[in-house]
């Protein structure tokens, strides 16, 4: 023979002998990837964290009667029976602004000058606006009336001592970070993010960065999952192709990690190690899976974490990941299990046509509105998921949808459609 | 007088004397925020940023034909024939693997031992899949026949050489990035990410982080833009509480940056230093605006910077930013001006009430799938914006909607509600 060796006895080059629902697996993923521990972390990093518990004020917001107007505060019934053609003259004692007290308290007939955000002098309880007043040399005479409270915000009026702000398990929102800077938290208690080894192997694969050449190809699965682990809120480690090797691969697996993403080598070939190293070392409870693509998808355990065998086609990974690994990565955070694609309902341009028994994730576009599949390639056509717009899902005991059928469509971006 | 001085004569403590409509200030935004220039990143770390402009393959994608199954490389026409009552025998004379290519030509009666993703041998023209073949030692016996080109990727089925694989102003989703790599792209062109100074000014105001004490509130505005402008691409640079002096204020507006928010000081009042110095250094065509909350808000150029003069109001600065200063960053950074807000439509459950002659934006809850106002406080309240799912605007020619109304909601989270 002139080149590699002849097939062995023993190589087992054959299909899956049974295949999961993917059901099932959702059912088995769902059982296993229960949120992480909490860790706490400077209020101006928390957004777009998730807050691990309910977060209660130890203060009042504001902790002092402000004015919500320029103007000058007074004693309401200072002003009492005041209007244009009976304005009453205050005495100006002073200037409160925001951050500088008055520090006096006012008598009857007095004012005091104050900015927006400043403190109520003691004594006063109301605020006269600006436009209401002539200004004078040391005193104002108002053409206006005010009652109590008038222009007032009163101590802890945005927030309440003891109050609950937040309950845990919201995704932080910009406005959140800042309600929580204002009760003066220096450090906000959120979900860990799960830490995600990304281990791609593959001996004819080139790092990210580099020119393909002759028979080998670049890492397309690598910088992908990179983006969508970060995407649902995990931390990715990629430090590089993993060798095609039983050692490297289990000890790739073992890094200090929540969740091993494998790529490539899932299946049942022999040169498919991975599926047989979790296997022998930890549990791979569900390997095949009655879908297409990522049928050569399996999912296990190993030293307590969750691993996900993910077929190297690029497409299948794709899938595979938003179907199991993302779910999980998302679920571990915190996070909803829901896809963050946007689901839309269209009509179908032309037949879909799938077979019973499997779940069928198709990749769309929507021209002029309608479902029309992208017709190009398999597994292996990457660029058939940066042509669609979303996919389309056909249920295991479907065989598809005739034209103009009302069919889910799940946006890759979420924003746009 | 005890405390501060008395009202200075040339003290304006007055409104505006002219409000802008929203709909002019974005129109004079809009024909200020051009889309930055491009630079180029590390392919990895190309998601979620813009992609500047077409980028086209110089390669083909496969390079070489591969096998899409595990299974034997074969010439077509020695399957011809085959069925299980007629199988026919070929020798295996070697193997090609990922990267590890069978490196002689297959002659008549000869195959090839392939794995899923190897290359073609020279003289092969399709592959029997593993599961119809009977392995003997040195040669195989098929039960099927295939046609030429069966499951085998030809050269250029995922990307032809010479193809536009992306256009350009796309957002980069995770598999674009795959792609991107998979061509050998190391380094991506993408329109730059706005630099976007924040100040934040006030002498009351602590940094995020503190506890609040006496007269002094901490700082919720500058957390809140961070996160903001992070979320609409941009990169924020907020090293601290400005002073409230017009040398400060002036000095930060200064700063390397393409986008200035100024929070706090942005009215009328005698300690509002910023729009006068904008007036005074650059221009200012936008002072006070028919909106509520965010009237005090202006917008104008600084030597070639834009300039936002934001309320220091938590949520007239919340909502200042989405209209005005968001809509820049976004449309600088070559991102959609739209909000990235999801829109609903939903009927109102109670009546909505609203002044003619300027915008209304009123927090709003979802309650049983109707649109309930946020019942609590004014411009001051942030807890409001935490509280409230999203948001409802009235336009300026409104007053209001009666109960059970069909109305717009923008959610506060995209991928809820």
């Amino acid at each position: 023979m002139p080149n590699g060796s002849g097939p062995d006895a023993d190589v087992r080059m054959r299909g899956f002998a049974r295949r999961t629902t993917v059901a099932d697996a959702l059912r088995w993923l769902d059982g296993q990837a229960s949120r992480l521990g909490d860790e706490r972390v400077p209020v101006g990093e928390a957004a777009g964290r998730v807050l691990a518990g309910e977060v209660r004020s130890e203060v009042d917001v504001p902790g002092f009667a402000r004015s919500m107007m320029d103007g000058f505060a007074v004693r309401a019934r200072d002003t009492s029976g005041a209007s244009p053609y009976n304005r009453l003259r205050l005495d100006v004692i002073g200037r409160s602004m925001p951050g500088r007290p008055f520090e006096a308290t006012l008598a009857p007939g007095q004012a005091v000058q104050i900015m927006t955000g400043a403190p109520l002098p003691d004594g006063a309880d109301a605020v006269l606006p600006a436009e209401w007043v002539e200004i004078g040399p040391g005193h104002v005479a108002t053409q206006g009336e005010v009652s109590p409270g008038k222009h007032v915000g009163r101590v802890g009026e945005d927030v309440a001592a003891g109050a609950v702000v937040l309950v845990g398990g919201r995704v932080l929102r910009p406005q959140d970070v800042g309600v929580l800077a204002s009760i003066g938290q220096g450090e906000v208690p959120v979900v860990c993010r799960p830490r995600v080894r990304i281990a791609v192997t593959g001996d004819e694969l080139l790092p990210a960065g580099s020119k393909p050449r002759g028979c080998r190809i670049v890492d397309s699965n690598g910088p992908m999952l990179v983006a969508l682990v970060a995407r649902d809120g995990g931390v990715p480690v990629h430090p590089g192709i993993v060798r095609d090797e039983p050692e490297a691969i289990l000890q790739a697996m073992r890094s200090e990690a929540d969740v091993v993403l494998v790529s490539g080598g899932s299946s049942v070939g022999q040169e498919d190690h991975a599926p047989s190293l979790v296997r022998r070392h930890g549990e791979l409870p569900i390997h095949g899976l009655a879908m297409r693509p990522s049928s050569p998808t399996g999912m296990g355990r190993l030293d307590g974490r969750l691993v996900f065998l993910l077929p190297g086609n690029p497409v299948s990974c794709l899938c595979a990941y938003d179907f199991f690994a993302g779910r999980a990565i998302r679920a571990l955070g915190g996070r909803s299990t829901d896809w963050p694609y946007r689901r839309i309902r269209a009509q179908t341009a032309r037949k879909i046509v799938s077979a019973v028994g499997r779940l069928d994730y198709l990749r769309v576009r929507l021209v002029e509105g309608r479902v029309d599949p992208v017709a190009i390639g398999g597994a292996s056509v990457l660029s058939s998921t940066t042509r669609a717009d979303g996919f389309v899902l056909v249920p295991p005991d479907s065989e598809g949808y005739p034209p103009g059928a009302e069919v889910d469509v799940f946006l890759y971006d979420p924003h746009v459609g």
